[in-house]
């Protein structure tokens, strides 16, 4: 039995403590939250459990084991560390930290503990994202040439952090899932429009070589959601739209040859291919049930998790990139 | 009775060709091309119709009022000067010219010989764009804050110039014509896949003051057609989404609020309004019908055309500071 | 408080027990089910629940105010009566019973004993189901015309009844509520393609009067899912489309006006309008949360619920006519 | 060098003449109206061709070897039999005639005359019903258990037919090419909302045997436009949605495997497939043209065309069956 207490009920909280208490083999003991009212909702829900405002109760319990942070990003260094100070394995809300140096201690810290540390990229436990990661695998797309994502729609605002340390983390965990790489220079631009001085819409660009490059719309202020990403490949593309009920994956077999003949260079230089499309069915799993029980299994093997927290610093390690690129007007920034 | 010339039968040619011949009024002469197939596949579907391997015979050509130019755009600046010295009104192809010189070398010849000169930003024809200015106009979206455009598709690859030349006049004309000014500044990354050294996926950004922006995303090499615009405004927005059969725009009753209270700072800083979507009925005509009848109205009563040689030079200023921008690596450009 | 035991966890009861679970001022108290399977997983959900695999031990515990059913359309009767003796109120899922004679002694049963009696007309409880009628009523559609219903996917397959009486009560009781009248003659059509003697496929056509008709399609062999209502009317015409995230309904300024002049009997007969097009906001709340709330609400306050005893009875009626037509190969069945 | 002339010269003649005008080998000579507006409009677009309010003009000239009839229905047998007597082969719009009789009449004169008697079932030469054809031929779908069309939108109200005559021509030939048989029993019900006793929604229901039938939903007085067509097997299942703008066509590998164990009798009596979905690459070809050259070609060869005048009677037998039960209540007719 693995004992896991909660810590930060808002909007993401409640949905790991759900997934967690759902599985087999885990018991939630007790969940965290500064807001009383949060508190009781829980309590009306789950009348079993410990609720406290104090995060200690949680992070220093006996009866705890590992503990799930879905906390604001400014409190996730000082949370995590308590608990992994105190032998808990930790699970960290996307992103890890709101620093690369932040992240950096973390792990250090867990390796040090012997504990687990993982980070919720959410997106990697996808039926959809797993079933992109084998068909780029397998060599079907042939050259990934590009990646181009859109993440947009109206709300939920943050008070703290602007909307490239909200929602990008989720397509930074994808692309590092995908492509297995890191960009080597990236640029920001963004805009505010509300009032408070955090940016509401930002577009990413990362450069990974001269072939491959990745683009992000992130955006609080759209009229409808999208979610939706394409991958441009050498031999066949992909279209991710995640807010398909099913097909949310199509791959297509289509694409450009380029002919490069000297003479015929005002006529046919490129030939198109125009094949079929595919949508390969999709398993019917809630992606956090996939990630709790990872994180469950990892607990008991000791094995790293998929995402641990090598890969929540890569992208806190982009981020910051952008976040500097985005203060200088959209300069490429250099991931060293 | 107006009398028109085509120069150019490639792909849009005999569009331009067989709106000019369907009105009233108007008679289409003739047409040249290098291409022999072209013009026979031209003769074939109107034997009436004079053609030619050589453009002089049309652009000199004493039963011919006005010339049509659909040729590649290092062609168009030549064949606009001839046609305007022999006294013909133009018009011409997006984009007006391959540099902001040539364009206005021909404005100042347009004037002088006192001929129509107008550019085929055939978007602004649209009842779609169309509508939208009038609700941007009577102040429905209240301030404008992005407009972000997405314009990809599978080809047809260009031999001549890169996917902003040839996609981005689209956007940067229907932008002219939606806002009514000029951006400040402006960058531009992209890459390029297939072999010729032609960028054939971009993403342009033009600031236009500290709160309004516009983010385009032009492709060659997507493997689903994509033709969707997002406007943000301060009260209402806009999704403009071309590849709908209809209700190609709809208008969202949609947005954030913003609450300065200090004490408020950590909650219901934003309020959000969800009312009614609209989709407003949008008048069936083709596109170039309105534009073909707008250049004969102008030709008879010399008025200046919407799409004049300014709007034409408005939008190859912006492209040659986003080509600047593409081989600074998205260093932003000022246009001034 | 009101106390609530639930006799059925197979797919539909556990809904309707986390509803009611998550109000206010409600307490479930204990759930039934044959299976052992089912059992502990509700009991893994909601240790603090008493399960038991004899509903007896539900219907009849006086600890119990009200008895959620939702079993096999078979056993409603049974299980309605018991609970009702025992002087429970009832909900039953749909349609409330296997025939007309056993509703009509269950709502005679429930008037004797002073008990609520209200069937699950899970649709009637959406916001778009009650914007639609909220439209009808206040005569935007102008006269209603014709509702045509779509419900089709892949399974779930029954092995009591046939598609009819497990998918046609949505449309059924939908209808019911919208347009507050009786078909006057019923007709249906239908297939088993699976070897079980069990229709699959089924077309239903309702006439109302010579002017109102409602047909429905449902299907549990479609290899996609559809849920789509369009109605037509004099003014105005509505599409339902259920499988929209957003946007679920749309309301048309489309149709036509006829002119009966004699002269014009070849041309301009009849003239079409084509206004905009618009979807109003929906609330965004789970129809079961609104269907529980009002069960207990109608407990608390004695009222008749909306989709009472005689509403579940109406839809029967019509089921049972279908069937009777079904089996005569779509002979209009008249409604008495 | 084949000469056709067409008459009629609506809504529908004017395609066929710019599909016949655009074909090699192939002289459009002219074309027959009643009306002089749409002459001029012809005249204006094709200056070249000879117009004529009198049909015989064209039936009867000797510089004409084929005719194509696009006329309201209650023409087409007096046409095509004026046409035929003349020596001219002869393609009908669809339905072939108003009548079972006049259809056995055209073709037993075709036969005499050994001239080719052709019938525009567009549909029969799209890419995507080809495709789908293709499909059920090599056995992918198994056995075909259902096809169910609906094709509705607003308008083109017909003066003198009914919308089963109006639009269900095009799902009874699109089921006769596709499924080779005929039905042995169909019934319809419909309605009508515009005054002019003819029914502007109906409802065709078709049984070729126990396991195989057919459902056809037309509507003239639709908010939407939806062209959709399900065909379930006992393999595989297709669905064709001729709106969209590429993949009309996807297969989906799903379905139920039926287990027949009389122990399992209330579990698993009912397995489900779910396997990927693929849009195959359809030809991007205008229907008409291959139409048009299928019927030169034919012309030339000697050979029957795929839609030959027995298809069109197939068709018309249907309608004539549909039209009694239509005026029966939807009692089912044998079609013997």
């Amino acid at each position: 039995m693995v004992n896991i207490g909660v810590v930060g009920c808002g909007y993401w909280g409640p949905n790991l403590l759900r997934n967690f208490h759902e599985l087999d083999g885990v018991r939630v003991v007790g969940c965290a939250d500064l807001q009383k009212e949060r508190l009781e909702v829980i309590k009306k829900k789950y009348p079993f459990l410990e609720v406290t405002r104090d995060f200690r109760d949680i992070v220093s319990s006996p009866s705890i084991d590992a503990v799930a942070i879905a906390t604001p990003i400014s409190t996730h260094y000082a949370l995590a560390r308590e608990a992994l100070l105190n032998g808990k394995s930790v699970l960290i809300e996307k992103p890890m930290t709101a620093s690369f140096r932040e992240g950096e201690e973390l792990i250090a810290l867990a390796e040090k503990k012997n504990k687990i540390l993982m980070v919720d990229h959410t997106f990697v436990y996808t039926s959809a994202v797993r079933k992109i990661k084998e068909i780029i695998d397998r060599g079907e797309l042939g050259k990934v040439f590009y990646c181009d994502s859109v993440r947009v729609n109206l709300g939920l605002f943050q008070h703290d952090v602007n909307v490239i340390w909200d929602l990008a983390p989720h397509d930074l965990s994808i692309l590092d899932f995908l492509l297995g790489k890191m960009p080597v220079e990236v640029s920001a631009v963004g805009a505010c429009h509300v009032g408070n001085q955090i940016e509401n819409i930002a577009y990413l660009h990362l450069n990974f070589d001269a072939q491959l490059t990745a683009h992000i719309h992130v955006n609080w202020l759209a009229p409808v959601k999208i979610r939706m990403m394409l991958i441009g490949g050498s031999k066949k593309m992909v279209v991710y739209n995640d807010m398909e009920p099913s097909e949310k994956v199509k791959i297509y077999d289509k694409g450009v040859t380029f002919i490069s003949d000297e003479k015929e260079i005002y006529n046919a230089l490129v030939g198109y291919r125009r094949g079929d499309m595919y949508a390969p069915n999709l398993e019917q799993v809630e992606a956090l049930h996939n990630l709790c029980s990872h994180f469950v299994d990892c607990i008991k093997s000791g094995e790293k998790p998929i995402t641990d927290g090598e890969a929540g610093l890569r992208v806190v390690k982009v981020l910051e990139a952008c976040q500097k690129s985005l203060e200088n007007k959209g300069k490429m920034e250099e991931i060293k």
